[in-house]
């Protein structure tokens, strides 16, 4: 598939690396055509993986995951426009982090609001899919990296998106079928979101990333909200 | 030990029973001296339960349990008295779950502040311990009803509080050593107070109180903020 990833930090570099290495073609966007680290990164995976500006990069995907930080994605996606962005599956993996009152981060929005749908308010013909938000990028991409089940949780208002979100997760990432957690629609991103609070506290306690929410007690076979036949038969184990 | 159980809703009455069944002298505190849930309460679990006002039942602890709803919280430790809880435990088991706007609920207050830290600052010479607000009452008395492992987490400023809560959850509730996970400092219950939004959500997707929140990679032995000897030798398992 091709796949735009906007944002050239870690976790844009993490998720496109192993995009390409999934088999699917991916590029960078940034602010700028010739952003230094989008090159970097271009180079050092090689064969399909390219950059561009947020606009040429949302253009080329079928999909687009946003990987810039929080407080700057609607400017980011505003750059990459309504109309590159028109129709497609957006997955969004931003935090809307405050870190002007220092560490730890406090929140731009949450409540009775959140970033996740912030962006499907600015981009109506866009399906947003929040999604990975709740981890660290070596986990999003490896899930494996964490012993036992945990969750990877799907919020959006398009049952057709989060199901083809639910299907790339597994096959480009190894996320379990019984793993991946629909949540609802787009305004369950507020839970999610405000997950971060705790998981930074986390980090602080266990002094690393290396670890991820599961929902103890959940089936093994998460509800789909709505139906979706077609996610049974792309991601559902053999039977 | 003599507890006071603040709260005569299914909360209360649930830990209440629950301490009794431990071996536990237990008060329920409620506004008026003749609640008739409290007398209900109290005649159902017979020795060992008893019922009166907020300051009755605080006056008679050694420990005070908070099971009053969020919104009534500050409001009902006033009336228990400030002399009342002076130097004692408080286990802050309430969210500032907001209902004004229908469902699902926001909160009252968040991400800058909590309640269990507007209680602390209201009750300073009170040591309040924020514990098992992050899952369904009858899972707080019984994890073993949820397969696997799952944790839950304490927020205090006092360590010594917080060693004695995680005994008591230990002895009265069953809880394992390596389920029982120090955040920090009071602050830290701004985490856990905004775990409610997913944990409300994820009621409606599973169709089931009956879960709880694991963290999938964290070592079995949880670290203490601060070296607590005691804690080992009352609830670490045999070597």
């Amino acid at each position: 598939m091709k796949i735009a990833v906007l944002g050239t930090g870690v976790v844009g570099s993490t998720v496109g690396t192993a995009l390409v290495g999934a088999g699917h073609s991916v590029w960078m966007g940034s602010r700028t055509p010739d952003n230094p680290r989008a090159a970097q990164w271009a180079e050092s995976v090689g064969e399909g993986a390219a950059y561009g500006t947020f606009t040429a990069a949302a253009r080329f995907g079928e999909m687009v995951f946003n990987c810039t930080s929080g407080a700057a994605s609607l400017e980011a996606l505003r750059q990459a426009g309504a109309e590159s962005l028109r129709g497609k599956v957006l997955v969004d993996l931003a935090n809307p982090l405050d870190f002007s009152r220092g560490m730890p981060p406090s929140l731009t929005v949450c409540n009775t609001d959140s970033l996740g749908e912030q962006i499907q308010r600015a981009f109506p013909e866009t399906r947003v899919v929040k999604a990975l938000n709740t981890m660290s990028c070596r986990i999003m991409v490896d899930p494996g990296r964490v012993p036992g089940r945990h969750h990877v949780f799907l919020s959006g208002d398009d049952a057709r998106a989060k199901a083809d979100v639910a299907a790339l997760l597994a096959q480009a990432f190894g996320w379990p079928w019984e793993s991946i957690l629909d949540l609802g629609d787009i305004t369950t991103a507020r839970g999610t979101e405000m997950l971060l609070p705790v998981w930074v506290r986390l980090w602080g306690a266990l002094g690393t990333p290396e670890f991820n929410f599961h929902v103890a007690g959940a089936p093994a076979r998460p509800p789909v909200a709505e139906p979706v036949p077609d996610i049974v038969a792309i991601v559902s184990p053999p039977a």
